[in-house]
């Protein structure tokens, strides 16, 4: 069997409460897809890769990490939300913050000509709202990456 | 300004030693692009997403949360890898892990018909490679989730 071409198609993030990380998320105009898993976990469509929210218990559970306390400490990954301009970014971000994020940065400029903030999620998970330069988009809001 | 859509377009992991991270996903068939960033990060093509990898440290500071030990314990998320078919999860799976990665959950069946196993990056990330019912692709690799 020879490999498939390289991808990461999802993203599933470990939540307390799955339907308030669902109405976040759907507050940030996330939708939800694929209802018929039920209410243990859902899939969001976030623009061609799958946002998906699933009991941090269970996750852990399913890649045979033990249980735990939580951490509200840094986790060691971001996800990004890459937008065309730093008022997009403002917008995502006072977007987020209304529907109950935590501020980790509030957006400023970046040493490298860019605009970014973080905010927390309800579930403590860091996501970056940026605009990078050297990022294009395709007209479907792909990402293109230079060379 | 008004909301742009939704979308997740980049997943930053964490990494001690970028060459080692950049060798590692390679390995696995991601291109890097955007090198002109230099030595510091790392932009890897992962399918109409970006899988960035940045020194620990420094993504830490930059989402704003103190220094700390780095933890090999359940971070809260996963990211995984969506084929076609078992056979296809096997092969990244085995790829992977000559690639040298570690082995969290060898590849078998799931209780709702799928397969999956799970691996832990160089830098401790989890990875789920899976075949799911219900997820379709489009001809150029993008998921297409059910209603």
């Amino acid at each position: 069997m020879s490999m498939p071409p390289a991808k990461l198609i999802a993203v599933t993030l470990g939540v307390r409460d799955l339907q308030a990380g669902v109405r976040f998320y759907e507050a940030l105009g996330f939708e939800r897809k694929f209802r018929a898993t039920g209410n243990e976990i859902a899939f969001m469509d976030a623009g061609g890769i799958v946002l998906a929210l699933w009991d941090w218990d269970k996750l852990a559970e399913d890649a045979v990490f033990p249980a735990q306390t939580k951490t509200n400490a840094f986790r060691g990954a971001t996800v990004a939300w890459n937008c065309a301009t730093p008022a997009e970014v403002d917008a995502v971000f006072e977007q987020a913050v209304r529907a109950g994020a935590g501020v980790l940065r509030t957006p400023e400029k970046t040493d490298y000509g860019g605009y970014r903030g973080y905010f927390a999620d309800p579930d403590g998970h860091a996501w970056e709202v940026v605009q990078a330069p050297g990022f294009a988009f395709t007209e479907d809001g792909r990402l293109i990456l230079p060379e």
